[in-house]
């Protein structure tokens, strides 16, 4: 029998508020949410791995300057761009990981390559980018990273001495995918350019394997979107993971309890995207709005943004 | 009632063969552990906190020179040192982390640092090392950390042209420590040097939460020492601690089957130390040996390092 394919992403969650949106602007999310699900689908439907899918989509996204990942990164105090990524393979349990890297194209590519072709998980800063020219990951000047929306937010940020984590909204911006292939194979994937003004070298959960990113083919793949200091302490990918092997939950019930009630009492807003070794999808959170959409075998694609 | 108070300590995993030891270096190790035990120690009779005594002693382990962490961190590629620690404190579940710092006298009090007068969880690089100058974190220059031995190590590991992961033994060089005072209150921490020679910001499991260091007072303490990568895969610290709380497992429990089974088949080398809600002390590795010691209310203080 073959397995049910299925795909989700997500490109951040926050205050987002139907009034301070435009319908345009809403169909260009939902457009960037859409293309990167449809490029991760074709590829799982012709037999391709969840890998595949995953860097894919979210390199699609990375690619998208509305999303804050890849080229449309926030700026960092000093002005520059750091991002982080990671993606994880349920299979094997391998898993590679950035920290703090400038100048890559697709930062969830590198991550990739760390997990493929070095002995290691995690690199960070500049050495990671001296691994990434090593390997011929795609580069990119700085003026590739230049959108004139993060460059006011920035300036907005300077102006008003403080470290915002995405522009005047509070918006957590992180891109996300998860996936499951023809042979039950799941894997998920996170980027970010962080916070905007961020200062210090910060890192928040998203390159952190069982904080933003986990994947297990015995329990289930998870991307998570949120205020990363509660999600590194809460350890939520994991959690997720362990409430399912451990507690017995279903994904359902697991993301329900860990973020509408765990989270929540926690101070942990955000949300995540999780696909179960079954094919089932959740997308869950507990801020006002999380971009987000679906792609599963025998269903319609879906895209939303608000609370239904 | 009074809680008992206890406190554990680690210096490192690995292939540590009485053959290749002298009774003289033994007795040099032990009395590292028990300085840092008693240090620690001392403060929790007082009715000081986890807080202050695993600060305390961990510390005490980084400015001794025979543990691969502060003082006596090992050599990267390029001939620096570059430092990662972290600090969790159960009841509150703040974190704080280190990740690649350079030039810091004790990483330890810079990731508490963080956890106190930061916002953030996690800091890198050069970054972290301008927030520790900012913040009035002890510096010191290059010349502190050149220890003959550490040096030759990286010699011989450029020599070879390989990462090692602590010297010609394979040995996990971390120092951490896990304790609780008297209000049980439970607080864990590890920090370490790294490994012989690496190269791209290579990031262990020590300084991320959830990996290498955890601590919930609902549940457990642990510092983990090992194969870093194999830690963040399988997010021990974390696991430990979803044993106990969603599996019901007893510390001891838990230990066996985390240390001893799951990592050892996944191939996981290494080992931790762990404290529960109730004051009980597990020290588990599946390595040859483990430099550890415990000093709990009522019991003498013991250290050890081989298999017993």
């Amino acid at each position: 029998m073959k397995e049910k394919i299925a795909i989700a992403v997500h490109g951040g969650a926050g205050t987002i508020l139907k009034s301070s949106m435009t319908l345009e602007k809403e169909q260009l999310y939902k457009a960037g949410l859409e293309e990167a699900l449809k490029l991760g689908y074709q590829i799982l439907d012709k037999g391709g791995s969840s890998l595949d899918a995953v860097t894919t989509a979210v390199s699609a996204l990375e690619n998208n300057p509305l999303f804050n990942a890849g080229r449309g990164s926030v700026f960092t105090h000093d002005g520059t761009h750091e991002m982080d990524a990671a993606i994880m393979r349920g299979d094997t349990l391998e898993a590679g990981a950035v920290a703090g890297v400038s100048g890559i194209k697709n930062p969830v590519v590198l991550a990739r390559t760390v997990m493929e072709q070095s002995e290691h998980v995690l690199l960070g800063g500049n050495e990671a980018v001296r691994f990434a020219f090593d390997q011929g990951v795609d580069l990119m000047e700085p003026e590739y990273f230049h959108t004139e929306f993060r460059h006011k937010q920035w300036q907005d940020a300077l102006a008003e001495g403080k470290v915002q984590l995405d522009h005047s909204d509070k918006k957590f911006g992180t891109v996300g995918a998860v996936a499951r292939d023809r042979n039950g194979s799941l894997v998920a994937a996170t980027s970010t350019g962080g916070m905007t003004n961020k200062r210090w070298g910060r890192i928040g959960d998203s390159p952190l394997i069982g904080c933003g990113t986990y994947a297990n083919d015995k329990t289930c793949a998870v991307s998570c979107t949120g205020h990363g200091e509660f999600f590194i302490r809460a350890v939520v990918a994991y959690d997720l993971s362990c409430l399912i092997e451990y507690k017995g939950m279903s994904l359902q019930e697991a993301c329900d309890f860990l973020v509408m009630d765990k989270l929540q009492k926690f101070g942990g807003e955000g949300g995540l995207i999780a696909l179960d070794k079954h094919g089932n999808v959740v997308l869950s959170f507990n801020s006002e709005g999380m971009y987000r959409g679906q792609y599963v075998e025998g269903s319609n694609l879906t895209t939303a943004i608000y609370r239904s």
